[in-house]
């Protein structure tokens, strides 16, 4: 049996900064939440984020669904109304709302005028600007929103929200609906201050999950809070990549959903001259970024609906990164292969059978990860390549496939079964083609996930 | 509540002939099937059709898995090298082999070498020359086909080929592995004799599902018999739209399987002179071969792994076809539909979600359903058009949702989830862009499902 180079588990990253699993609230921000009674069930579902110091840099990813919901098509032309770049991707923030129990999706002109009077009411309490609003939304697509309690419940939160990290906790907790745990990441990152100095700045963000998970573009809901200063545009140039590294690798069920968003927003309360881009610094804010957000991905899929185990695809030898990023991507989004999984089974012609099927991502996504606006077209959709005869893969540390051994490698079942009895289960690939590196994130499919889904409505 | 018009539950297609679901065997073959111990249940496994009268007109369309099993490679070598065209999509042959409970995939250069001696061996004992072989198999991926058992197998099953439709019947039940039931399809088709008389042909078609279904270019197996006349290459331009409109539009799971092959071979031993492309005969023939195709997809689709229910999505009023087909495949795709399904729940704002992440298939499928090169290249992949103030949707004949009445319709839950107590449930879009239609064919997502394939290989 041929000896591979060991891939280490990659519960962090070597070129990101720690993360720690808690919501420190970054200077210039105050944050809160409680139940307005949107749910039936009675738990928090109402949540807002204000900055205390005038407008913050924002930057954005929304979901590809051609059905994009209401909040997201608002967020977007706000978006654009406080940059005047109509890409909608990035401009200036006061107020972020958060309802969960209704996704105001699919709810028709009715539902366009219920979010715009949110963002008036939002405003007005808040004393903001209704462009200055940003708008987020999860529940079941189809039901309008209860204004009157969201109303209510906005004219009671306003007045007790807070500077600490309590408040930022709230948010995380009222943003859930199927969500089994609240996800949460900070980290730190030191910048340059205008005289050399330091500026200590942090990074926090908070997501929620748990199914129709498996954005294109953007995720379900996350909020990322910091008060380094940035530019708009800075931050969106930031934000997208990460998102594609991270999010964009993330699949539960395969199905997109109409309201994911993730927002950036940059105080500058840290102190310090805006990050400019190019720079030490942005690369710095860039890391500490995609710390928090590949952190929360990895919290979102650990909590996928029904799911039982973490599936970490780690793919190295691809021709560049953006294959090896499609190839993980396959291999957690295989139905089989989650069964697998759940069944504590080596099986790994099912892996195999899903990285044959890795197609590159779509054009968008390609260009946010950094590829010229050419190359992406041309490649995008475009299958992944693989040489059987230099693939490698590994099954919990255990080597199960090797192309440069003839195929198939003897393997021990029982202790790879035994391996497979983890939180985390690690899938490594080895194209032997180049050096492109990439991971993807998922969840074991369970008759639990059946259950759920099967009984969500009604 | 606005009315719509109403679409017809598509278990029939106006445009295509009736199919029986029986095995009819083509003038010009002769088939069988046996237990040659591949499967440890000692079910089934082996199966040969053979030509009566020198070689048949094949064509074919395969997987577009990158890791395409040895099976699948042989066969495209061997059409490519009996009519010379290098794109292995059609040539002769004069017979056929299928093998199940191995893949022979990703079992590298010792599979290759294990398939081209099958292809020895079969030649050998019918006559034919290697490349007048073609093969299929099923089965798990990485595990080597057991020669010797093979070898005599094919020594026992020669001789006892049969040219009635017991033989055929045979090599339906041998293709299967999961399946609970044989899938198979016949019609007739009238065409026209060189002296203007009427030739009465047959197209007979076998297939296996149930799991690692959702075709790309392909399908899973199946093999379509007709004793009608055609040359190779006619044969497969009438294949590849046929199914691209079928199999194409058949999702059990999301995972597109390594060894995907459809074969159509043409004995002409109806008589009459080679149907010629661009005729009413071919396009009678072509309809013939789509409604054996279509038939097996949806039963293929009704008998996916663990499911109770056939899902088939209809959609009318898109742009074009491919838009139409790309919406109608998003909605079977969806694990949430899926699930919902399962529970009899008419959550049609999973419907629409799922509709709102449609996209284009690829570039070659485009292709194969007539779309010009330069436009699939341009189009594969992007977002089906969709325009909520449009779009109307019904669930089992309610109306659910209706756009231009302002979203949301008023419907009768409890009716609604009575009409889902059905062994197929029929979802009808209507997008009011235009006059493209399509269809999808799936299933739905049970704890049968995860149980079935936690368990496969161990």
């Amino acid at each position: 049996m041929t000896t591979v180079s060991h891939v280490p588990i990659p519960t962090s990253s070597p070129d990101l900064p720690p993360v720690e699993r808690r919501a420190a609230l970054p200077a210039g921000f105050k944050a809160g939440g409680l139940a307005a009674g949107i749910k039936a069930s009675g738990r928090p579902d109402l949540a807002v984020i204000v900055t205390t110091d005038g407008p913050a840099a924002a930057a954005a990813v929304f979901t590809p669904n051609t059905l994009a919901a209401a909040p997201v098509r608002l967020s977007r032309s706000h978006l654009a109304a406080t940059s005047g770049d109509p890409r909608g991707g990035f401009g200036w923030a006061e107020a972020i709302i958060s309802t969960s129990g209704s996704a105001n999706a699919a709810t028709g002109p009715a539902g366009d005028a219920d979010q715009l009077e949110i963002a008036r009411l939002l405003a007005r309490a808040t004393g903001s600007t209704v462009e200055r609003t940003l708008h987020l939304s999860t529940g079941i697509i189809g039901t309008r929103l209860p204004l009157d309690r969201v109303a209510a419940g906005l004219d009671a939160l306003i007045p007790t929200l807070g500077d600490g990290d309590a408040g930022l906790g709230a948010v995380a907790v009222a943003l859930c609906t199927t969500d089994s745990v609240v996800k949460t990441a900070t980290t730190a990152v030191a910048l340059t201050g205008s005289d050399g100095s330091a500026v200590d700045a942090t990074v926090s963000g908070i997501a929620k999950g748990v199914g129709m998970i498996h954005p294109q573009m953007a995720t379900m809901l996350s909020v990322i809070l910091t008060d380094a200063a940035a530019a708009p545009e800075t931050l969106w140039h930031l934000l997208r990549p990460a998102a594609a590294r991270t999010w964009n690798q993330l699949s539960v069920d395969g199905d997109t959903s109409t309201n994911d968003t993730v927002f950036v927003l940059a105080s500058g309360a840290a102190g310090g001259p805006p990050v400019e881009p190019g720079t030490s610094d942005a690369a710095r804010l860039g890391a500490a970024i995609e710390a928090v957000a590949r952190d929360l991905a990895r919290q979102q899929a650990a909590d996928g609906e029904g799911a039982s185990t973490l599936i970490t695809a780690v793919v190295t030898g691809a021709r560049d990164d953006a294959e090896a990023r499609a190839v993980a991507r396959a291999v957690v989004s295989s139905s089989l292969v989650k069964a697998a999984v759940h069944g504590r089974d080596p099986n790994w012609g099912r892996i195999a059978g899903a990285a044959g099927n890795a197609r590159l991502a779509t054009a968008a996504v390609l260009e946010a990860a950094g590829i010229a606006p050419d190359e992406a077209a041309t490649r995008a959709g475009t299958p992944a390549q693989l040489d059987p005869a230099r693939l490698r893969i590994r099954v919990a540390d255990h080597l199960v496939f090797d192309g440069s051994g003839g195929g198939p490698a003897a393997f021990d079942r029982a202790a790879a079964r035994a391996a497979m009895e983890s939180p985390e289960v690690v899938f490594a690939l080895d194209l032997g083609l180049g050096d492109g590196r990439g991971e993807a994130f998922g969840c074991d499919l369970t008759e639990t996930y059946v259950i759920e889904n099967s009984e969500y409505t009604t």
